[in-house]
């Protein structure tokens, strides 16, 4: 092996990928694009030079490896995550898990060879959903969820999900041949950053997942009335935004003391001058939880206290459900490979945490047990050119990411 | 004269009026837009037709009308009101007061050449200040009170008033040539709809007011910080909305415990997207009182509540005011005169009362003296599609303004 190695060369990896992008010295590369197809190239390189004996890109546009364990056709521990990215994105998200999984591949060597199952990597192809607006559709399609619907979404030019299948060379009516059979998988592990300011604030450089949050979006609308700003006097007035403020104000209240997030980040008034009450309000809610039953508690409360704020105030209100994804949880015997893997580095009490973002391992759950390995990223901050992560701590995860694989090599074996 | 006339003939041009508009089926016409200068050339017609001698649109965009009195070049009692809307507006505010002024000169037919003054017509072209967000800019000009600063306001896609002024056909650098010479004018009245509740609740038609209340708007910035929805905790957010929301609530709490009137009519927050937190928040505010200092002592109560929520919150606040208006006593006068006319309508006890909407007469108020009638409105609605007027209280409005005039002019011939 020559130039460097580890962590240095996962880095490395993810600079690389950096040039591969619709934009110049801006990070924007989306489903189905040529920069997909060439980053797609660059993983499949990677993956032979590490030791990979079969590379291929699927049915969906996910690009793969595999080494075989101890017999040919044995089913397989897939590790990965993303190599797709949201507009203006920071260097990591997504594509530190696939280099992670490429390099801890490469230092298994022919250990692969004697483990109970094979070894697999992935680099999904959509997760962050940006060119078409809806999430996931590389692992969706993995976990055989692809809805035919989708075909017809459409980019910001106009170009269906079905005209891109067809200019990326694949063919839609294959999709189906992405789909992965349970069987033929373990489990899948990914390695991702935090994207939260939880493990920086514990001074730890990776956390074990226990699960990903489930959201439910909704769009709510109150409805009052517009009137002058200067003739109605307070007793006649329905003021809408005045309203949703309290809603606003309220939904941070209860999710704080319920331990759930919450958040506002949409609002628009109507009609919208300076000398009329507003007859019109519509904000967005994002709402999170560890687990669903919390996630559901805290809106059914919420939906008491919009009641309440909306009929002292003679308001109407319309809720429309945008969104709901269930919570995954990670599975307890790939939990205990993932911890053991972080204690492999030195940390006695590895972190549990639970995921406030979405990722591909969520999808995965549908079809095979998940685990999840967190690395702790600068000040929290990602979906932004100023993501970052430390070489340290990037070593670290390959340590744990390696330990883990073992582990669950271990746990096989045993049963 | 064929076809009806006066309360039917001022209505059914309203109506004509609501045909003018930016939108189909929805009443919007703003200044200096190309519905403006069809609602001037409209209004130019019915004076021509109504007995006006001379038609002009002066240097910023007023429709004006007249007729010489007694002698060529006397000074001028004018009447008038304005023709722009806000968005999504009633039929009435600002038009029923033009058209009722043109139907008075009609009226007053060949008497006007007897009047020891001439009568004009202003149609005044921004009131609202729905384009660029800086209200009375038509009635400004005229009483020499333009501000320089005005010509860089943008309306929402980026176009000057700078800008607008040329593209509609006026000459920036004469906007001057619209201020009136006080020594020009014997007074100003002007007929408006209530645009509140109090004349219903009286039973009365029509009501004299006595003063218009001042108003001050400001601009309120909060910055805070955009980050993932998901993987921020509450404890590192700076939602700007949040605290925007608070002081909403806040702002409608403080002005109800001092009985002034405040509104916030427009938010708007940014980036704007479901799942991330709003960086920034922007909210308009108008606060009106009684008495000036009644409105200034509120307005010093909200900024120690804003700045202690932005501090809790750690958000950076900026204030902008954009508009201040100071209360215009009426004339004792011509409430003299006002108060003859309703009473000429066979109402012996006419009401008193004090305008809570700002009004052009506020501005022609620092250059001459002034007069407003108020004609009762359905519900007090207005600036809302609903507003809406009675014809038998139309007529009755045209009856005592028209006695108005011929008061104004005994007082003048009285010394």
């Amino acid at each position: 092996m020559s130039g460097p190695a580890g962590a240095a060369r996962v880095l490395d990896r993810c600079a690389e990928l950096d040039l591969i992008s619709a934009r110049p010295g801006v990070l924007e590369r989306t489903h189905l694009t040529p920069e997909h197809a060439r980053a797609n190239q660059a993983v499949a390189g990677w993956l032979q030079a590490g030791g990979a004996t079969s590379t291929w890109q699927d049915a969906a546009g996910n690009q793969w490896g595999r080494r075989e364990g101890r017999r040919p056709g044995l089913p397989a521990l897939v590790l990965g995550s993303h190599v797709d990215t949201v507009p203006d994105a920071g260097s990591f998200d997504g594509m530190l898990g696939v280099l992670m999984a490429v390099e801890v591949l490469d230092r298994l060597g022919d250990r692969v060879g004697g483990l109970p199952f094979a070894l697999e990597v992935v680099a999904f192809s959509d997760e962050e959903g940006t060119r078409f607006g809806s999430a996931l559709l590389g692992s969706k399609a993995v976990a055989g969820l692809w809805d035919e619907a989708d075909w017809d979404l459409r980019d910001r030019d106009g170009t269906t999900l079905h005209q891109a299948f067809l200019d990326f060379g694949l063919d839609p009516r294959a999709v189906g041949d992405a789909a992965r059979d349970p069987a033929s998988m373990v489990g899948y592990l990914e390695a991702h950053i935090e994207q939260g300011p939880y493990l920086e604030a514990a001074g730890a450089s990776l956390g074990n997942v226990t699960s990903i949050a489930g959201a439910r979006r909704f769009r709510l609308v109150f409805t009052g009335e517009a009137r002058h700003a200067g003739g109605t006097p307070y007793a006649r007035r329905r003021d809408a935004l005045v309203g949703a403020s309290e809603a606003v104000v309220a939904i941070e209240r209860v999710a704080r003391e319920r331990d759930c997030i919450a958040t506002v980040g949409r609002i628009e008034v109507s009609p919208g001058a300076v000398n009329v009450i507003p007859g019109r309000a519509v904000i967005s809610l994002d709402l999170r939880a560890e687990a669903d039953v919390e996630r559901d508690a805290t809106w059914a409360e919420l939906e008491r206290v919009l009641d309440e704020i909306c009929g002292r105030r003679n308001l109407e209100l319309d809720v429309v459900e945008a969104h709901r994804a269930d919570s995954a949880p990670c599975a307890p015997w790939l939990q205990r490979a993932v911890a053991a893997g972080i204690r492999a580095t030195g940390d006695d009490a590895p972190m549990d945490l639970w995921s406030r973002a979405g990722h591909d391992a969520m999808v995965m759950a549908s079809v095979t047990d998940i685990g999840m390995l967190f690395v702790r990223c600068a000040d929290g901050i990602s979906h932004h050119p100023d993501e970052d992560v430390r070489e340290v701590d990037v070593e670290a995860g390959l340590v744990a990411l390696e330990r883990a694989v073992l582990e669950v090599a271990a746990a096989v074996e045993a049963g």
